[in-house]
């Protein structure tokens, strides 16, 4: 059977570094991991001493390809950000942006062979939690002879993971970048994620999981995706985008509620792209991950921060957040400096919503190059 | 082939009275409709000149059945908003309830028999608009002997059928009340409600319109409703509501990724209600018209609803809408005061997002007792 993660061609650029993961790797929720890797990629050199490192977690979707570099010159997910001279400064810094454990892009996830089996984990893959990440991405910083990182640092998903890493790895981090995460995945978050789920689970080509590459549950998909494009903005910033503007007549499709508006081609041709490029498993897993993910669980957050060491954070937030509310980013500042990092919370106007990291790369840029510089 | 839409038992109580619209009934977008009638109710008495009616529209989905009556003594979807000495009160004001045209508690829609072939028009049912739903209930009015009604309300969908009555029927109305409504579909409402429509139009079981009552498109329409579920509602009230609460022991279900948090157990009794009342095709019509609705298709806003002669007009919306926006609130008060109707434009600060009518009796019935009394 094929394995329904898409592979990349021989020929294609790849600046991916691989780490292999202790064996055995030990899950937060029970089982273990045999023979598990993450994907990383690097920019910058790490110092003689060793303290120049920031550990970059992403969000659910991207992978460890943040920037260009000379092995691979395709634009990373934070392109503008990231490099020498740039607001996370890689003439200063010895970045690594690692691929989350259970996804797609060369890291161990539910796409991946199990080697019990020979075959791809699908749902034997075990339960994994945000705790599960930030294990293995520490191991990767280990792997590099690192013992403490300068920053670790994450959006979204990558900001419940550096706080997971803060918890289990006290004294492994000076400083921590908190951007659109949370303290503790919250009812409305788990809400439209649960649906995006249920949209993938109820695609009768999901197959309890067992879909072939021919046949992904590519309808399921699509929903995800688009409903994830929506909850990832905001209303004002597509009224300026968008407006009522028709469909591009390529989508244009001559069939019952066809798309009309512009906005809808714009859904389509996302979720076109996003289909072809990630596995439903592993966005299953990854998802569920964030649902699941409390601080709480660990402790009293600011008990719990206060044992992670940390001498300086940095929480940047974004007011038409939809899905990590701006009073989440607080919550979280505050929690970071009743634990006694020296924390600087900067509430961001931006109109993109959740996604603004990506968008708004001056409003962040200066929040970052300040804090790092 | 049976219709799928459930048909009340004949032992239940019921209030609605049936206009029939005049044969032919043009369609706004073309073609005309045959036979068709529109279920609505009443409570008060109309007075002998005539002139103390509110003819109120519903949003997407409700009934005509917005209060209690001796003839239907079980609670409707404003109970506690109509009713002698209520904000609403029917001591003086004879209050009609429109079902929209389109819709499937009664009045002609999708799910209803055309008369040209027997069976149900399901997609060969005309192409609907804000617009028909508007003449209809202008058809109701007159059937009844009323000439012009003191006040057109609706709140959603119905905010937007109370523009088009303005539009289309000048003159015809003295007083105007638009609660949580626009001028024009925004392109965020559009992305959500397409991606609603796309999962059941996506539901093998949905059959290009031609599902059976055994077998709905379950699973698109619990996706759909769970969608909208959570647009009408906003993060602040369900964190006080549910926070991390684990779902209720009846609502776990043994299967991979099951729902977990109360959050979702409440979406999926939500949903599972929904599924059994309302048709599907219905429902994709109704979507659709909302999508589609522009007062500037009839011209400029302000100078449309200046010639629909209006003395006063009342917009209210809510801070935590995610669906209608309070800017767009605004944007509706302001074309009408500048349509010469003295206008009460009242932004509230409820937290329950686009469903706040339904649930903050006490500041919206504040607003609509001061306007109306």
């Amino acid at each position: 059977m094929a394995t329904p993660m898409p592979q990349p061609e021989q020929s294609e650029p790849d600046a991916r570094r691989y780490a292999k993961l202790p064996d055995p790797f030990p899950i937060w929720r029970g089982g273990v991991l045999h023979g598990a890797q993450i994907a990383y990629e690097t920019w910058g050199r790490l110092n003689a001493a060793r303290d120049n490192a920031v550990l970059l977690f992403t969000g659910l979707s991207p992978s460890a390809h943040a920037a260009s570099s000379p092995q691979d010159p395709r634009d990373g997910w934070w392109q503008r950000m990231l490099g020498r001279g740039l607001a996370i400064d890689t003439g200063q810094l010895f970045v690594i942006c690692v691929n989350s454990l259970g996804s797609c892009f060369g890291s161990t996830g539910p796409a991946s062979i199990d080697p019990a089996t020979g075959r791809p984990y699908r749902l034997a893959f075990p339960d994994l939690s945000v705790e599960d990440i930030a294990r293995a991405g520490y191991e990767v910083a280990r792997s590099l002879g690192i013992q403490r990182v300068d920053t670790v640092m994450g959006p979204s998903l990558g900001g419940m993971v550096v706080l997971a890493y803060a918890a289990l790895f006290p004294g492994t981090a000076r400083r921590l970048v908190s951007i659109s995460g949370t303290l503790a995945a919250s009812p409305f978050a788990i809400a439209l994620r649960s649906i995006q789920r249920e949209a993938i689970t109820g695609d009768p080509d999901w197959r309890h999981g067992n879909y072939t590459a021919d046949r992904l549950p590519r309808t399921g998909m699509s929903l995800a995706r688009k409903l994830g494009t929506v909850t990832y903005r905001s209303a004002a910033e597509w009224q300026q985008r968008f407006d009522r503007q028709p469909v591009r007549p390529d989508l244009k499709r001559n069939e019952p509620f066809a798309p009309e508006f512009s906005v809808q081609g714009y859904l389509e041709s996302q979720a076109r792209r996003w289909i072809n490029a990630f596995d439903a498993n592993c966005y299953l897993y990854l998802s569920r991950a964030m649902d699941r993910f409390d601080l709480g669980a660990h402790g009293d957050p600011a008990a719990v921060l206060g044992k992670a060491g940390l001498e300086q954070a940095l929480v940047i937030g974004v007011e038409s957040d939809l899905l990590f509310s701006i009073a989440e980013q607080r919550a979280v500042a505050q929690a970071l400096q009743a634990g006694g990092a020296a924390t600087r919370f900067a509430p961001l106007q931006c109109i993109e919503g959740h996604d603004s990291f990506l968008i708004d790369i001056e409003r962040f840029g200066r929040e970052l190059r300040a804090f790092l510089g």
